[in-house]
């Protein structure tokens, strides 16, 4: 039997009941980056009890995380509750519970995906990217930086050359940081595998030089639609950086070229 | 003594302490558009909740607040709970109760504006409007579209003329409103202010000839700084209109050119 990415990811996310509405789960220390659980990684899993509670809208339109601190890989406990059950969507809370001390707190609203209409009035466009093969592959990174972000080697992440100027010492300055993404074993994504894309590229601040860790203060998730089969395109922009604080927006767009995905967070400048 | 418009603000998200984190609170029926309370009045109605229950951390950094239905005049509860309390921001849940049903629970991560470093690196530009006085007064609507929106009475709000083809029945289609903003006795704006401010605007969905309500299901706010003295520059922009849904970003410029306020809310698309 193969043992893909893939398998690891819902192996990462695996719950095991405890009670209605209680979860125990497992942190995999592969899913670190400078020291902590990657915050996608964990919106994902969050996602994951959140679908095992709300079986008739299972998937998370919006989740609105707060992050409280760093979560450590081992066990740690995610519990849902329901706020309100609507016809059509639901709405609960969720808390990823560590050590008796909560590390994320987060609430979410609850629908389904395959019921919504098909309309599609999107006038975003998706990045003007470079081919797969003309891009830079992160698996290339230096040892060291490999080392201390093992959540790389969950993924194929192909950056745009046109936004790794960091890498050599030039970055362009604009807050831009546009590339390809799947799985490892270029497993096709599902809804919740959007959740970990949504935050599982460099901070924006490399593309400032800035290279310390950005703890994210709040997250906030849309889901729009299902992903087709292949790569998604991200984007990892900021336009307001002030008061030791900064928001990053990212878009996940399908290889049919739909936005399925767009997060904001609210994060703290790194100390440097 | 005068009565101003901003003493009414601050008359409407009053607040009377029934326990440690619990008020009663009293929509009015001024701020209500299409039927319902407006939700950046209730969004500024929690800050203020948010803002007794946490005095050493009083501004509202982010609040991410799922609507869980529409909200009517007359008496509210509104109880806060304490997450995290960290040295120099704190995370709380907030409810808002109407006939012991809730109509908005939210998450707030509060701290203090005063106590930020004074970096500003924002790349966003604010938008190039016409001056005052050659834009659109929303005053001068008809008598039968202010009826039905007491809420606009509350504020000076001068639209664009680029943005307001809607009103001729030419709407331009591109997901853009923008214009001046104030408070109707020309009141400075506060922070609890651009809670307000920020879904105080028509929605987006005007800019597609689309009038019906557009319930929002989550709006996550960002304050970013206390604002300057004077008019308040908004712009409200929507790029992903799908599957029933559509993103609406509101940015918020004071009179000194600071990016003070952003927020992003999921809302259902006007069935029409």
């Amino acid at each position: 039997m193969s043992h893909s990415v893939t398998d690891e990811f819902h192996s990462a996310i695996a719950l095991e009941p405890t009670s209605e509405n209680s979860f125990n789960a497992h942190l995999g220390a592969g899913w670190k980056v400078a020291g902590a659980v990657n915050g996608g990684y964990l919106l994902a899993l969050l996602g994951h009890a959140l679908r095992q509670s709300s079986p008739n809208a299972p998937d998370p339109l919006v989740i609105s995380a707060h992050y409280l601190g760093p979560s450590d890989s081992g066990p740690a406990e995610v519990a849902t509750r329901i706020v309100r059950q609507g016809r059509s969507s639901a709405t609960f809370g969720v808390d990823l519970v560590q050590d008796d001390r909560p590390t994320i707190t987060a609430l979410a609203t609850m629908g389904s995906l395959a019921a919504l209409p098909d309309d599609v009035a999107t006038s975003a466009e998706p990045p003007d990217l470079p081919v797969p093969e003309e891009c830079i592959d992160v698996a290339e990174a230096s040892a060291d930086f490999l080392a201390a972000a093992p959540l790389l080697s969950r993924f194929d992440m192909l950056l745009d050359p046109a936004t790794t100027g960091f890498a050599v010492g030039r970055p362009s300055g604009r807050g831009l940081l546009q590339g390809w993404l799947r799985w490892a074993d270029g497993s096709d994504p599902d809804v919740l595998s959007l959740l970990a894309f949504l935050d599982a590229f460099p901070p924006v601040m490399f593309d400032f030089g800035r290279f310390g860790w950005s703890p994210t203060i709040e997250l906030t998730s849309h889901v729009r639609a299902v992903p087709a089969p292949g790569w998604i395109r991200v984007t990892v922009h900021s336009r307001n950086i002030a008061g030791g604080m900064f928001e990053e927006d990212c878009e996940l767009w399908d290889s049919a070229g739909r936005l399925v995905a767009q997060s904001r967070q609210l994060a703290r400048q790194p100390r440097d």
